[in-house]
């Protein structure tokens, strides 16, 4: 069984983390919250989402797995106004998810979840390089390497103690750096890493301006972004795999 | 002759709720108002504007006909600024539409008359229920069926006293229901009707958020919406002719 | 050598001046500021904009000339949040651009200036009525012609001591008439002259509704048209070559 309410802005941004990789997944009805897991067709961008039942007004679940489109299940949160709450209800004998916005019932009918790609095993890389930064930073680095390339280097210069990005086109250049002082922390290690700019840009449509985002990074290793949600009741972890370095 | 004074944002309300049916109009200036009436090429939907003397900063009139294109006049009143005003002025002899915002004239030809279809007579029908809701929850129910279907269904439900709306997708279902305590007023009655979603999205359209609509319906009959426009100095009726139920 | 510190709002609106006309232009690099003169493709449309020292928080130049692809370096500005200032320094022997915004760096590659169209010469015309006037009437003279015709009659009645802009269609006309009330100053002359409206519409496009703007206007001559940027510290001239009459 599952029968929770929650906000329909909570539910939201829960949900856009996972459908920027993803276009279907299947939803853990766990007791203690809903956990979504799931990597994208070429195998290349990961999501985990935790989302605990204090996140909810209420939470009642007892461990099944479903399988939603998530941009159904996005839109109807979209179309709470503020504030407002979406109370969401498995029929488990028609297999449909009925979700109530004041009056308004709208009746989803939930996917196979044998049809869905099988969720990722996110492994647990021991990354020598942490950095804790604004979600912000990470829009303007990856809105101006848009400008000019379609990959991104995310590396750590040991020496002078920064986290640094750097794209480089045809013509034209675009190199971020951030020192202690422009980040909330910083661990150095030896770190530097190739990804593809397209991911990049889908994760950081996800990642709330004012998110304190915490990035694991190695050398041509996978980049690591992590998040809360939901007032800190949720968490959201990316895993981005390397490209080939180009030159 | 004509000769009038408006506040273009009157003036682009009430034209907007029939711009949203026809492109071309005929518009009675008759002693005591303007008065639109005009049914859309498929004679599906039907809109019966009248906009009194009393909506107009001033008012001259003797009763002819002109023929406009709505969205011509439309754009010029989206022309002014907020709380700018709209001189209208018939040239009998041209037969063209003399516009002026704050020293900008459009001069705007008309259109013959008898080149636009013919005015509709909107029948006078006794419709067993009668709904008054406000115009936002107009909005939410055709917004969430649009996501699933192409028709709607209009209801009430005379047991349980409630009006309802009813989209069936071929796999999601939309469902609102309004109870008197949701609803500014309720007459119930023998009514169910189902709509074309099409013609009641260009509806809504025209239909503000805070305004009460009184709507009236039957059993596979055509469904009435009425509100007022111009602060009560006009009133918009649109008609919408039921389709064959589908099942 | 050139360094210079600019807030990306006056380096943005200053560029965007120029940027509605030529995709590349030369800046020279004055020791007293920058100077951009460049004429459109098709030789009808003319600009010359001035951004003084005194615009910059900082500036030093020794009097070079860059290439610039204007679009980048409008692109760059508006990478910008509202109040952040854009450092420009020059690299002399890569040939580029080095522009910076708190920590982020964009390399821009310059562009040889002698593959850029030659600078034009901007007539010193004798013009013989002179209007001062709003940007926002321009806006609102070009907005409405825009709706009828893709010419535009500018001139001066000097019998009524009027500015006007006519516009004729194919069925509707628009005619604006500002006379001394309406308008900052006017010194009257013989003045009639047809011009491209897409070059207006461009031109307009870089003028701010605030701005006080400058019209110099004679018998089938050119236009000028003159505003302030940067506070005072710049200065914008357009100049458009007028259309032959069309009757």
């Amino acid at each position: 069984m599952f029968d929770a309410i929650v906000s329909a802005q909570t539910l939201g941004t829960a949900l856009d983390s996972v459908g920027v990789l993803v276009e279907e997944c299947k939803i853990n009805l766990n007791e203690d919250g809903l956990a979504i897991r799931a990597v994208d067709p070429a195998n290349v961008g990961m999501v985990d989402l935790e989302l605990s039942a204090e996140a909810f007004e209420s939470y009642e679940a007892d461990g099944g797995v479903i399988g939603v489109n998530l941009s159904r299940l996005e839109d109807i949160a979209g179309m709470a106004e503020s504030g407002q709450l979406v109370h969401l209800e498995l029929d488990e004998e028609t297999r449909k998810l009925h979700t109530r916005i004041d009056g308004l019932e709208y009746t989803l009918a939930l996917i196979d979840p044998d049809s869905i790609r099988q969720e990722p095993d996110i492994p647990d890389l021991d990354l020598p390089a942490r950095i804790v930064v604004e979600g912000r930073d990470i829009n303007r680095a990856v809105t101006a390497a848009d400008m000019v390339s379609d990959h991104i280097a995310l590396g750590v210069d040991e020496g002078d103690e920064q986290f640094y990005v750097d794209a480089e086109g045809d013509t034209d250049d675009v190199h971020l750096e951030l020192d202690r002082e422009d980040l909330i922390d910083l661990a150095v290690g030896p770190a530097h890493s190739l990804f593809s700019l397209d991911y990049l840009k889908d994760m950081n449509r996800a990642i709330p301006g004012d998110a304190e985002v915490v990035i694991e990074l190695g050398e041509e290793f996978p980049v690591k972004l992590h998040f809360d949600v939901a007032e800190g009741h949720g968490a959201v972890t990316f895993m981005l795999a390397p490209r080939i370095q180009s030159d």
